[in-house]
């Protein structure tokens, strides 16, 4: 690899082949993200942005469980911080994690989210920034903050962006817990599993799939995806045509276009 | 309360509890809309912005329909204003129903919209900006206007930002009629009732919902995800995190994240 | 009718009553686009922009299939140009395909688009753009871009509209194929055929619908639509009302609504 990735504690890191496996790793505390996890977030998701090997990334919680959302407890520190005097600890917690989604969001990679037991709060902001999310039967999806008198702050826009607003709206004002058939009739998973074996079978065919894609098309696609809506439409129609011209003529397109032309697969799909 | 509502003529206004009932009182047209109408429904609606103790909004219409739309005899009025001389009349009474919607859609309570009957060209509207959409096996919904030669005018973000611009353009351009149950899978309604017993049922379930979530949390949460895609991502979020901040260390977060380790109901929800 | 359609060679091009038939008809290469075809679909939607005879354009291809996106062996038509000398050639052709889908997209007639057989890349994004989208069962439907090396670059913008992001990226990431059902239930049509009998009497009942409505008030609502999100809220709401204005005064709108009132079709509905 051309980088070491950075040292993480809260999270597990493997990669194997093409993929990266992120696991959240506090089981004891239903994988409730702590703010050295999230700063722990934010160092890996950039050290892979120029990483064109690491076509996936698997991101998912150790145990049964995805992610409880932000740990209360952990969050008092941010308290003792404000009550010695800074009286910006509040807000500077909630952005780092505003930080830190806003980068997943976008890392070239597919982001495959595996998707079990609790999914709440700052967890199911992270369910909503995937490419491809499966969910095992077990998994329950909530926005149980206001319920706790705290608004659901830096995760709005992924969970409207990933339901739309009529089931945001719904979601986050009634305190609702859902499972995961309905998480697929709202579109917050693409798929759900039918038990242990398969969620692990989904999570490998949607590894396949990737493989098929060549890593930089993607990373252009998944970019341009993103940026609709955000970047006016003539301009955004201009950049995307100069990423395809780049692709087609110098970059991995020649090789696509000759694979298909030969009926052989591609070297990225080998 | 802190100040009296304001006197209405042709909505039945009723407050229960934390829920103000808004019920559209002109059953002889389907609870078709009048300019005096949707007057009251801007003063009533702006009344209760910073009345937290109304922390949700039943709005529904009177004998079995919800709301057929704007008055079309009632319209003769502003047509006899026009012959009068002023030609900017139909302008002006289009113009007030999307002040009225604009207001409605950002009430800071819960709005739950109940559908019984006829829900169309306005009242199809007005089924768009609910947080909680509620359908009796009885309702219809269409968008007749252009089979009278007028566009859906006031209405169209409302039912884009509702059911997308996919179904929103089918709906608008071919005159259809649709149930419930098509209605749901649209994403005009969240729920569709088995019959009338179940209809009531669902309403006071979504009233004992909102009761778990904190009145100010969910006013804030309401304001962001209506923002969302107005305002800029990172301003977006800079302005979550100063209300989280604000929820957290003085306001109703104390109170929530106390009664959620002590494991006891907090006091907005008792 | 006020003024010739261009000659086509590589559409067929037939007017019924107030229908505009439009059929890819390169039935040797799956209907795939060539640049040439590609400026014979932006002169015939110029072409129609202001013939409000024509109410609705039927779109589909010839032999079972709709469109298989860009034609591969015409491409190398610009890479030959390119290869003389000419470096923005394969920038021009994407975006030349970009500016005719941007045209189709808004015509002021209702898009019917009939899917059959392969919908693949450019012929998806095709797909994305109609009022009413009808499949037929063996219709399969495919982002196969990012396996040949090359990102979806015009359409994408369509397709985020279409199926909302959270779908777009998974369809576009993962090489994935879909059958008609998946699509309704996706959003990218609105109807799925049991049959050939059915597809071709779905295609009749949309034509017998839009017959229904006003054809200036439906190019107002088409317009209307396509410009929320695009337009602030309030100017957008200032212009709707003036179209209000103006269709109920002097407009479409006395034959439609005096029609109601008497209980009859309007003109344009017999």
């Amino acid at each position: 690899m051309s980088q070491a990735l950075p040292e993480c504690k809260e999270l597990i890191v493997e990669q194997r082949d093409h993929a990266l496996f992120v696991t959240i790793n506090r089981p004891q505390r239903r994988n409730a993200m702590t703010l050295n996890m999230v700063e722990e977030m934010v160092a890996l998701f950039s050290a892979i942005e120029d990483k064109r090997e690491i076509r996936a990334v698997v991101f998912r919680g150790a145990e049964g469980h995805f992610c409880a959302g932000g740990d209360l407890k952990d969050m008092s520190g941010a308290g003792k911080a404000a009550a010695a005097g800074d009286p910006d600890a509040f807000f500077k917690l909630n952005r780092k994690f505003g930080e830190m989604i806003t980068l997943a969001n976008k890392i070239p990679q597919a982001m495959i989210t595996a998707l079990e037991g609790t999914v709440m709060g700052g967890g199911f902001g992270l369910a909503c920034i995937s490419d491809w999310g499966i969910a095992h039967p077990t998994a329950r999806f909530a926005l149980p903050e206001t319920s706790m008198g705290l608004p659901p702050a830096q995760i709005a826009p992924f969970v409207v962006a990933r339901v739309g607003l009529t089931q945001a709206r719904r979601l986050a004002l009634f305190n609702l817990r859902i499972g995961a058939d309905e998480a697929k009739q709202l579109g917050i998973v693409h798929t759900v599993a039918k038990d242990d074996a398969d969620f692990e079978a989904l999570i490998a065919q949607a590894l396949e799939q990737v493989k098929q894609c060549a890593p930089e098309a993607n990373a252009m696609t998944k970019a341009i995806l993103l940026n609709v809506g955000k970047l006016e439409h003539e301009a955004l129609l201009d950049g995307a045509a100069r990423n395809f011209s780049d692709a087609v003529s110098q970059g991995e397109g020649p090789e696509g276009t000759m694979a298909f032309v030969e009926k052989r697969k591609p070297k990225w799909a080998q």
